[in-house]
């Protein structure tokens, strides 16, 4: 194996190989990237058994003096390339047992391993792809993700769920104490599915598609999804299991909906909040901290906490706008509310109540068809 | 008590503050923030026992109704106040138990502790200062204190030392494994002094003083240091016992001088580093890393690594300027190099070698007096 290529094309496509590697893994194997130069092209492949990606690079500026395969350590391969400042980067293999990487005045020899020992990654690319704008994948993540479990013991909520019928897309996360919806009207009909991706893989997938504009194309099979779009292979597993029916979970109705300034209406809850109890969930760290909305028939709105060791806070806030068919106090946690309300990018948002039992609902002005259910937390 | 003040004015005065209040105590009290309201004047003090701050604030915008003393949680208190957007901010005890906090639509109340309890702090503001512009303290700050100890069975060595004589200021921080040293000529002779102030107290100043340029005043008591400007006073212990003598440590001659263009050096000690053999410190979260700097007869100069585990890493880097009596190869600490590099405002460097077991010593074309001495790693 011996060939040249510009640093930039090399980075721009180890940011993305970069997705598919693992932090850490009990295969050591997973650790390092696959490189396979052919006459024409150099493939690059990394993958931690959930999500595999493959890349085929076939730029100009590729020279191939000499064809062959390698395994090299994924991290260092991609930190000593992206610290380079040199134009031209030239690799090459020295008897099957060291990657010399050539740039500048520069000479590094990495061990490679064994391509033998990669495991078969099969990128399962069946017909008829969905073919979306990659605008909507971002889109999708940005508004729901934050709201999928974290918890193991529930794995088809670490995902989020993805469901067609005739061109309405509906996509669901919760982690059952909140729960994000988003409903995309596609261009024409597709064959209907319902598929659950893992966050993660979700995640890695939006900065992936971090600087690419265009369209890309989705292929199902029934354990798999394989994106496809420039050139470029990303394919993950899908979660396990059916995704609980969440259709019943929103209210219809609203007998009190309050409309505020989202700015205010975040800058209040946040202030409010340092004051309130916090807790610290066990899977992760993060604190979670109770607030109280209260509503009197007098339709003055206070958002207040209570911290019996540090002391109380209450603000008062004016809705821009407010139907009030009965007085109300519910509480939730804050940080639900936050996360919720940085989904939406309309200046104003509404917020939908039923009872101080039952889920309320957060809704923006021009954020079509999203919705922030939010379950309450009794107050004794 | 009762209070109104701007906003600005009160969080400008809680930032100073804030460097005198510990993370945590074991006296509670020192959590909190000592208020005392006078009839013209409103006094804020802070201690975390190493370290004593004081703010006098007597505004324009300040209008006392009630004189009066509380202490109130300090962290709630300061995020409460730095989350306002308001413009004034009201304050004042209810019944001896409750701070209120009022501003905008906002009413904050925190329970307050008995100021009888706190700790009687006095700060000893002797005769004849040393008047020093706040520049030269963070100065001292960013040339040397990151080359101080952690480790606390070496105490002496976790400030930095500073020996006046005549008008000659000496300040040195070392690890034992390197040395910072900055010399400093004042416009005139002082009273001699020699004493070493606590790294974090040192760090907590040079924040305090972050948006001030003018004199400041230190005035030195057996084991205290106050420092005075503007409205402020802040007082720290100083480390007991006696400072190593580090004189005869900087050889006096080099055989071998390398002259670098500093951000080149850089780029590549960084570069070469990311394959050396890492290791991490017991007492912090920090990795270093062994180089390798080799000058052979020929005058090329090559830095290098090696990683059983990984691979190697060679870069040949050309000086700006040689003077070279015999070859030499020379192990050391990357990391050392590095942060000794970034404390240069220098756009050339010098490397001035002796032997491979001997200290070696960085200065910089511009940074005079400043010199940072780095011990060699036996490469074998």
């Amino acid at each position: 194996m011996n060939f040249t290529i510009d640093r930039d094309v090399l980075i721009e496509n180890l940011n993305v190989i970069a997705r598919g590697l693992p932090n850490k893994s009990p295969m050591p194997i997973l650790m390092g990237i696959l490189i396979e130069v052919t006459e024409n092209d150099v493939f690059l492949t990394s993958s931690n058994t959930d999500l595999s990606v493959e890349v085929v690079i076939n730029d100009a500026s590729l020279n191939i003096t000499k064809t062959g395969k390698t395994i090299v350590p994924g991290k260092f391969f991609i930190d000593i390339v992206r610290s380079f400042s040199s134009k031209k980067i030239n690799l090459y293999l020295i008897e099957d047992k060291l990657l010399m990487i050539k740039a500048d005045r520069g000479e590094y020899k990495l061990h490679v391993m064994d391509p033998l020992d990669y495991p078969n990654i099969s990128f399962v690319c069946l017909e008829n792809p969905l073919v979306l704008d990659s605008k909507i994948i971002k889109t999708i993540v940005r508004e729901t993700t934050f709201a999928a479990g974290t918890s193991e013991k529930k794995p088809i909520l670490t995902g989020v769920n993805l469901k067609l019928e005739n061109e309405k897309l509906t996509c669901t996360a919760t982690d059952s104490y909140r729960l994000s919806q988003k409903i995309l009207y596609l261009d024409k009909t597709y064959n209907s599915f319902n598929i659950t991706i893992p966050n993660k893989s979700l995640d890695e997938l939006s900065k992936a598609l971090d600087n690419y504009f265009g369209n890309i194309e989705l292929y199902f099979s029934p354990n798999k999804l394989l994106v496809k779009y420039k050139n470029i292979l990303f394919q993950t597993r899908l979660l396990e299991g059916n995704y609980p029916d969440t259709s019943r979970l929103i209210p219809a109705e609203f007998p009190i909906v309050l409309k505020f300034d989202k700015s205010e209406l975040q800058s209040v809850v946040e202030r409010v909040s340092i004051m309130s109890p916090h807790d610290r969930e066990r899977d992760r760290e993060v604190t979670y901290s109770i607030i109280k909305l209260t509503v009197t028939k007098d339709k003055i709105v206070d958002i207040s906490s209570n911290n019996h060791q540090i002391g109380d806070a209450h603000e008062e806030i004016i809705p821009t706008d407010i139907s009030l068919a009965s007085p109300i106090v519910i509480g939730f946690s804050s940080r639900y509310l936050i996360e919720a309300l940085r989904s939406f990018s309309s200046a104003e948002v509404t917020i939908n109540l039923s009872s101080e039992s039952r889920p309320f609902v957060v809704r923006g002005e021009n954020d079509d068809n999203l919705t922030q259910l939010i379950l309450p937390i009794r107050m004794d």
